[in-house]
């Protein structure tokens, strides 16, 4: 199988199953591979399409991917690999709905992006995000952020998945 | 101005206004900011909106995106930012398309993959690719691939565009 079949997700899987096929692609990926850059560019791929194959809110997913502790400043996260439009840049723990993640450690659900204290807005079209923090050893080292174009894009079936593809990724890569 | 909107391009542009609009999206993006994940990632969504806009065979590039020096291993290029299907994570220096131009400093322009020896198939689906090198200071840091879904996808006008991009990417990003 070439690499880009592990982004072919069936028409009529269920949401879980969709999440379950990028869970073990995803740990398929990593084997032997720790390279953060490389594995969540993978990773935001299978999300994409895994999303973009399910009906909607799933298939209205407008941008997947993550954002990573900034090296060079301290509390900030700066965008790493996506798929989606162009995206904010960097966004300081605290604010908005990545640095809360990021700085509080727990996953943001959020079904109506307008109604959130604090929102950034990267792109106006979005509607509704999920973010999900990645922690090793206790520390956040990025999050897993995606965005839907239409409110309540994600529920607690989203969560659940993604918190196991964060524990997956904090613990297979060289963050 | 929201960030998203750097990635939407009027769909009467011809290539070459749309290179010159990633260009200038790229280049004022990447004003105070050298961090190369973040760079490349935006860049990645830069050029697949703006090829997605023009008619065929640009809207046909089914994969657009990095390689970069492999931290770890010498003389290995490694996946970075992308948008598209999952790709090949790994490629030593002068194994296909991309270690070709890797090894050699010099943009690969390919008509025909399947005619190109050595070609490593990522993506069945792929029929055309450029690969140009990313040059700083005398040597290559990364490469920009694109891959299309039928033959000749690109041409010297794409060749001449990305060559200026990967000019601005090498003095503007902290490789």
């Amino acid at each position: 199988m070439v690499h880009a079949d592990s982004s072919n997700f069936a028409s009529n899987l269920s949401k879980s199953e969709a999440y379950n096929q990028v869970l073990a692609q995803a740990a398929s990926l990593f084997e032997g591979q720790p390279n953060w850059v490389c594995n969540t560019a993978n990773t935001a791929s299978l999300l994409w399409h895994a999303l973009h194959a399910l009906p909607s809110p799933s298939k209205q997913t407008n941008w997947a991917g993550f954002y990573v502790l900034d090296p060079k400043v301290p509390n900030q996260l700066i965008l790493g690999p996506f798929h989606g439009k162009v995206a904010c840049q960097t966004c300081a723990f605290g604010r908005g709905v990545c640095g809360t993640a990021a700085k509080t450690a727990t996953t943001q659900l959020v079904p109506d992006v307008e109604a959130y204290p604090g929102h950034i807005a990267c792109d106006s079209e979005s509607r509704s995000e999920i973010v999900v923090p990645i922690v090793k050893s206790g520390k956040v080292v990025g999050v897993i952020d995606l965005d839907c174009a239409v409110e309540n894009g994600f529920d607690a079936e989203d969560q659940q998945h993604l918190e196991a593809l964060a524990e997956l990724l904090a613990h297979a890569c060289d963050w």
